[in-house]
């Protein structure tokens, strides 16, 4: 990694935390993903992982996007009908979810799986993104989506290191 | 829909009860995934979206070749170490999860979302698939990935239709 | 479809129109991708492939998105570093190639080889864009991609309806 | 990277080989689609990054099940309908594209411009495969995909090399 993804990572984890997310409240979700499979696993490991992934540019430059337009439809800054599906998180928007698919593949097709699981399950930070989304005037269309996959992703990190 | 995609159905069907799965056995797996966000889903609207999603193209491709292998697999007939990665699941593997991707996303990126669930809860007829992977001679490597997709495009093929 | 995709069609397509692109100019180049596969290919089967795409709700969301990314950039409204990763069409941006995914593979994986060819040799329309995106105040970052997927995904409508 | 994804690389380099494909006719394509880009590329920075390419799990996986399917279409003992869609390439199987998509990934999203590219300019090596395939009782269906995939990768692997 060079001095630019570096600082890149730096700039990703202050905008995650302005936006109410520690690493902490990732590494939750990424040990009780794996702790089942990886029986030593530390929270360290755990931390390690998900520093990688966010060393990705892939991973940043969803982040920086994703948040972007969260902020934008929180500031009512975007055109109609687009302002209307974000904000109300619209179940068939779904480009919060393509969007993060490139978080999710950089260690490999398990990343997926993880993601769809904590989709679903909502564990954690996750629950809680989502629940301020939909009762406060917060918008959190993308942050919910884009915590899963940084999840999910660091997680695969973590079973491929384990399995290797 | 013209002939040869339709008769191509009637082909995945067959081959699906072959290696042990029923329609009906999807139908669980759509209507409980779906049942809480439309309240007034029935049976046969979940089998009416397996039967639409088993008439697309890529579905049916992807069946062909993923059973395929897990028989080839059986009965030995692979090259080492392909033989070997296919008949012990091995997590790293990953090209089962690749394959039903294109599955998974006949109905959008909803799909997605829906199989990450399933693949790692393994409702009802997956479970029971992943187990006789595990404890008998049978190789299910694809079979209950294939099944996972099936029930996530039709759900969210019904959640599709629900929704618009 | 229903009356909502509909109207979002009509929407996106006053929307390619604002930002300097006709449907006829999409027309050129699907026939230029398919006259060689197909014989007998007239402009107005193109068109109609055109058509089918733009009612599609994941194609709708993508240009959606896209187009308000392009023009938010020219307006200098997003934060840095996006902003200047937008506007710059930054080559490791990669969130254009991304979202406009999810345009290519609604009909199949046969349109993700044409949308690799189009953004690579930039036919017609597709072009302008670009040069313009680089040579003006103009921000095509997304707008060049979103035309190349719309172009790619209808030429695969066309060769599935010529093959079956 | 492990001893296992060490030899996993030296037994898909020689199964590359076997079915007719040098490292160095890989090269031709990589600098050709990365030269203009690029102005001091040597042949060597390519064959860096193809081996890198060749190093990771996913890309193994996916080189031995295409080819395992290719050898056993070419010796008739995959079932019907599957033994003749791969035999005769058909266009609307599509699994051959859908599984390199793990192969053109593993760079991010610039790989898939690049495999688009030359899955239908067919540069040197791909070509010659694909009209083998055509012409002789060679079964080359997820051969030539594999190959323009790699060398996408390798193209995209120095891209990012080049630009950070």
């Amino acid at each position: 990694m060079n001095r630019t993804t570096s600082n890149m990572r730096e700039i990703c984890i202050k905008l995650l935390n302005d936006r109410g997310v520690d690493l902490d409240d990732i590494v939750d979700i990424v040990y009780d993903l794996q702790k089942k499979y990886v029986p030593d696993l530390t929270r360290d490991t755990c931390l390690d992982a998900i520093i990688r992934v966010l060393g990705k540019r892939e991973v940043q430059n969803a982040i920086l996007t994703g948040i972007e337009l969260d902020m934008l439809a929180e500031k009512n800054l975007l055109s109609e009908p687009l302002q209307s599906l974000i904000n109300s998180d619209n179940p068939l928007y779904g480009i919060d979810e393509i969007l993060v698919l490139s978080i999710c593949n950089v260690y490999g097709s398990i990343g997926l799986t993880n993601f769809g699981y904590v989709d679903k399950m909502k564990p954690g930070i996750i629950g809680k993104l989502d629940e301020m989304g939909k009762k406060t005037n917060k918008c959190h269309t993308f942050m919910d989506d884009i915590i899963g996959a940084i999840a999910a992703a660091a997680a695969s990190s973590v079973a491929h290191n384990a399995e290797e």
